[in-house]
């Protein structure tokens, strides 16, 4: 199976090496805007690249893997008229890719990447969607070729699994920059936290959220609560209101149950 | 050294079954108002327990592991008069134990226990403090013996590292419950997040979390965000405003940078 990348960011690197390693697909091409990604990628895959869609090479699969507001665009070019085309976005709907052609389909894969970062695939869901049985079954192969965690759900639940990956990632990820950012600020090293972080996200593995939920909110304990806030007060714009947010709504969760 | 320990909580039962395991250090008695809780927690150290601290046992050294609010009143029991006494919260300031006695000090660990869960303590920091030289000798020997990683911090530090725990922990648990909820509330398996959340974890270990920041926030990607609000709006309450809340943190953040 012949495969041109369209895209030269994170995701494309990571995935396109991945796919290029399987027995039966080989990536002929990236095009990229930016000439050095577009080069960049190529020479690890070993194939031709182009910063102009026209010069685009004849494949039986087109990865776009471009930004969300480009996805469009980029579809609806001429070159890729009735080609079988796929995008990697978590949030924009399948129809999106519908203009063209009538062979399309989505390959989202649940993770955030790192252009250089050594990616255990096995693990990571990939999510999948297609414009008809014959597309569909093709992006399973592959993806089941990727990972052990295949999954077909359509565009709405990809939007809402996009949504709860932005809970789950970004926003954890903030607030233990905060977490991290109150400790310097107090010359403590950050890394003091980092067992803690380890073994929240351990106990997720084992246990629902819900269950593994303590601390001065699950309890109740608004004496500790304002303490918090007092001194976050002292130090910080934003902070004092985020915490009383997630606080609030830490005790609202747990009253209703 | 002979032990007592009043409280018989979930953190109680964690560290006291593993100094009971510790050559040279005995835990006599668990001294609790729950006398289930103070049976149970002694069957197991196979020591002596009561209801009554009016009963406690002559020893070297005295846990007081009740809540925060009771710790004062526990320490200042006249039966505990010049007796080496620590506490092992993380917020509560160590003069709360100088009324009664000169001898006295912290023992905190930083994570989060459940009565019955199997614990390495090897990698769990702890924050000890004392009264003077000879007891924070005493608490870091066996500190030492429990864990690899013990910090000697004042009460002021102690507080700034138990509201970071609070953030890495409390709160990131509590936005995981919100993605696994979005989830279910979908038909979506809430298991299909757990493979980000642990990745989110392990390159905290390795990066610090600013440089791990992804997601639209970090883009200033507002359609998305705008769409995800939307989507939030429709569905629940308070959610909303927690995703702008910390999607407008998070923009602030890098906008700063």
């Amino acid at each position: 199976m012949k495969i041109v990348f369209i895209g030269a960011g994170n995701l494309a690197f990571g995935l396109s090496k991945k796919i290029n390693n399987l027995e039966g697909f080989e990536i002929i091409q990236v095009i990229s805007r930016s000439e050095n990604s577009a080069k960049e990628l190529s020479d690890i895959l070993n194939c031709r690249y182009s910063i102009n869609i026209d010069d685009v090479l004849d494949a039986d699969l087109y990865f776009i893997a471009v930004n969300d507001d480009a996805i469009k665009k980029v579809a609806g070019h001429i070159m890729l008229k009735n080609k079988f085309v796929v995008h990697t976005s978590g949030s924009v709907d399948i129809s999106v890719l519908s203009e063209n052609t009538k062979k399309f389909g989505v390959f989202y894969l649940l993770q955030s990447f790192k252009k250089y970062s050594d990616i255990d695939f096995d693990e990571i869901p990939v999510i999948v969607e297609a414009s008809d049985d014959e597309c569909l079954k093709k992006l399973k192969t592959l993806a089941g070729k990727i990972s052990k965690s295949v999954y077909n759900y359509n565009s709405n639940q990809r939007f809402t699994i996009h949504l709860s990956a932005v809970f789950a990632n970004n926003f954890t990820n903030h607030l233990i920059y905060i977490a991290q950012k109150i400790l310097t600020d107090n010359h403590i090293s950050p890394e003091i936290i980092i067992p803690l972080v380890v073994k929240t996200a351990e106990k997720i593995s084992s246990d629902k959220a819900e269950e593994c939920q303590t601390g001065p909110a699950k309890r109740n304990d608004l004496e500790t609560i304002n303490r918090h806030i007092e001194y976050l007060k002292s130090k910080y714009d934003l902070y004092p209101e985020l915490y009383k947010f997630i606080s609030n709504s830490i005790i609202d969760t747990y009253k209703k149950v």
